[in-house]
């Protein structure tokens, strides 16, 4: 049955490497990006790393007439980073900020400091209910030893586990954003088939833009070539994923994405590549699309899970190797402190004054301090890392109960292993 | 339409404590929950403050039989606390942890440590979904002069969106926990008028239990009676909420409350006493009960949004004066170290030794360090109550425009102040 609502919906994702004093031509790309905004029109943009409030608001500014309706997501130090611009009515705002996101002390990386998180808006438009999530995963900064592996399955976790649960009353679902994974990579499909969130690249009428999709291209001014490397060519990171309801059919007509060099410009607009999906709308009351992940393989999402369990298992006995050292350190620490006591109280031919020995205590606080304060964040790693297996487990046993259409209580275990086992309900002990 | 579907339901809540080595006799208290629990077989016990896992894989051990099916909420240093028992499947869990919860350096409340949270767990009661929440709020350690009612207000504000938000598609809608607020206090206003929760104390038909239906009272062994000062007769913290849906009409046919001493025991449960809970379900196709809340007035919502945005001002002023006073110590640390610089340069009549200079500059250190770790911590804080702010704007704004029945484009403001500007969409600047 069609309708007079929209059938259209443009959206436009970017990310946007807005790190004030660091990163290149920052001001003026800023303005590129709010003219190509002001002049594309689209109905949503999904912005990532806009670090500075400023730029936002400068954009805001820029944008007040082309999309009143607009959103930045706070949270951690100096993040989210996360911006939505709307044509349309935003109606509600949720943040879910990741709980694993590297580590304070790898300053050089900093994404600790950003807050990584994924934001939600609900978006009236025209009478349609559109949930619209933006997202920013932890960067990998090493393909070969990528110790942030756990990090980033956790919040593909996290990510997929809080759309599953927020998009129920949608009638349109799209997710933007830069998911730092490759297509193919485990967290991307733990997302896919968890929430049954469909890849726009895959499923476009129409796609012009770089080959295979990439988003980080080495034709791009401001990419340093070692980081593809061994991907020449380039890579596809950033996404716009999306899904219909029983309400409404969902289809993506055409997308694009920006080629490096931007024509009448010295440089293109960030180091990422923008995409911009455009869907057409199926307004339908017999529509046969789910929303939901039910027409997917179950055996699939089984496997994917199962997957996940492992990483996550092993991100935890890493973990817990890490909060060992953090031990070792206190105790060292400790150990040491004993030093200055016993130099006190020997009679020593160096001269041991009373400030040596308080300097050296001063050092000593200042590593027993240290030990704690890691170890107090490895804890809280620790603590995540097996509540994120947990639901895992919970995951698998219900997929495995609508497996084998097997519901009968006491059937299957809630903190057992994901193999249902009918006569021994708690399987695991911790 | 009668169904042939369960028309009861029980759920119990406690806030178990369960402080190892400081809780007193903790080991004989968690003997005796878990007797009751086995005891009474609600469908649903809800527990908080299980700090020890030991002590939650206890009550598992025991309950294996009454309540096969179970989930530990893990967050935070050591909590967060939270546990389910259920005798129905559990299907699917989820965890939010608060993004405030008071400060790591008050060691003596110790709140920070518990990484307090609010779960969900969706139950399969005999085909019917139910979503049920539990939770604990930080904690009010003076009435008088409460520094966490800012961060308490926060809690509330993301547990009422986290409810809002994940339960659309549920049958039935249960919350239980210690929500550390008395019945008419804001964070409890606000959670009732916007999620459309009702207190089970209020609606019931039947109670048996302590009088005004107080959780902590005089009358418990445990109970320090200063902390009652000035409801020498209780306080009321700790509630069961409940919402029905379009599907099932839930109504509380009775609620009791434990009464401190316990029958043929020594000594109570816990400090608090413990809710249960007993639901008639209604299987109505025409029913004509909402889950959501749209049958409250929009006004009393707004009334209620208003209040809290003006106390999370407030909390924000408060911590832009901690985040202050914590730049000036750094600036005071960093003084501080130019004075051992200037006096290894300067002819000096004391025993300025090199060791003197190091232990000086080292307790610099450490207190540059701290100014450092506490701007940050203050930092994070002021993201989290500016993201609260803004999400409180746009739901006053939707709410403003529902009212008005004002629906067109560029009507409302986001960024704006919560009365319409038509002309001015983004009122505020930041």
């Amino acid at each position: 049955m069609a309708t007079e609502r929209p059938s259209r919906l443009r959206v436009f994702s970017l990310n946007c490497w807005g790190i004030r004093f660091f990163s290149q031509l920052c001001t003026q790309r800023y303005e590129m990006i709010g003219e190509l905004l002001c002049q594309e029109q689209h109905d949503i943009a999904l912005l990532q790393e806009v670090w500075s409030e400023r730029d936002f608001l400068f954009l805001k500014r820029k944008l007040s007439s082309s999309h009143p309706y607009t959103h930045y997501f706070k949270s951690g130090v100096i993040g989210s980073g996360l911006a939505v611009f709307s044509r349309h009515r935003i109606q509600d705002a949720l943040l879910y900020q990741y709980s694993l996101n590297g580590y304070p002390y790898m300053l050089r990386h900093g994404d600790w400091f950003g807050g990584k998180a994924v934001g939600l808006v609900i978006v009236d438009v025209s009478g349609l209910k559109a949930h619209v999530y933006v997202t920013h995963l932890h960067a990998e900064y090493s393909r070969a030893q990528d110790e942030y592996l756990s990090h980033r399955t956790v919040q593909s976790w996290e990510l997929l586990q809080f759309v599953r649960h927020t998009s129920c009353g949608a009638d349109l679902v799209v997710l933007g954003g830069d998911l730092n994974m490759h297509p193919q990579d485990l967290g991307n499909r733990l997302l896919r088939s968890h929430t049954g969130l469909r890849d726009c690249y895959t499923e476009t009428d129409m796609f012009d833009g770089c080959e295979d999709g990439h988003t980080l291209i080495a034709d791009n001014h401001f990419t340093k070539k070692q980081d593809l490397v061994p991907f020449e060519k380039g890579i596809r990171i950033d996404y716009i994923l999306m899904k219909g309801s029983q309400r409404v059919t969902m289809k993506c007509e055409s997308l694009s994405t920006t080629k490096g060099p931007v024509a009448d410009k010295p440089f293109p607009y960030s180091d990422h590549e923008a995409l911009t999906a455009e869907f057409g709308l199926l307004h339908s009351e017999d529509s046969r699309q789910r929303g939901s992940s039910d027409t997917l393989a179950v055996s699939e999402q089984m496997e994917v899970v199962a997957e996940a369990r492992a990483l996550v298992k092993e991100g935890l006995c890493q973990t817990e190797a890490l909060r060992d050292k953090a031990m070792h350190l206190m105790f060292g620490a400790l150990l040491l402190l004993l030093l200055p006591l016993a130099m006190a109280f020997l009679p020593c031919s160096c001269s041991c004054s009373f400030s040596t020995l308080g300097l050296l205590g001063a050092v000593c606080m200042v590593l027993l301090l240290s030990g704690a304060l890691l170890y107090l964040l490895f804890t809280t790693h620790i603590k995540v890392l097996k509540e994120t297996e947990d639901q895992m487990m919970l995951t698998s046993n219900d997929l495995q109960t609508k497996l084998t259409g097997c519901q009968l209580s006491g059937s299957s275990s809630l903190d057992g292993s994901p193999e249902i086992q009918p006569l021994s309900p708690f399987k695991r002990e911790e």
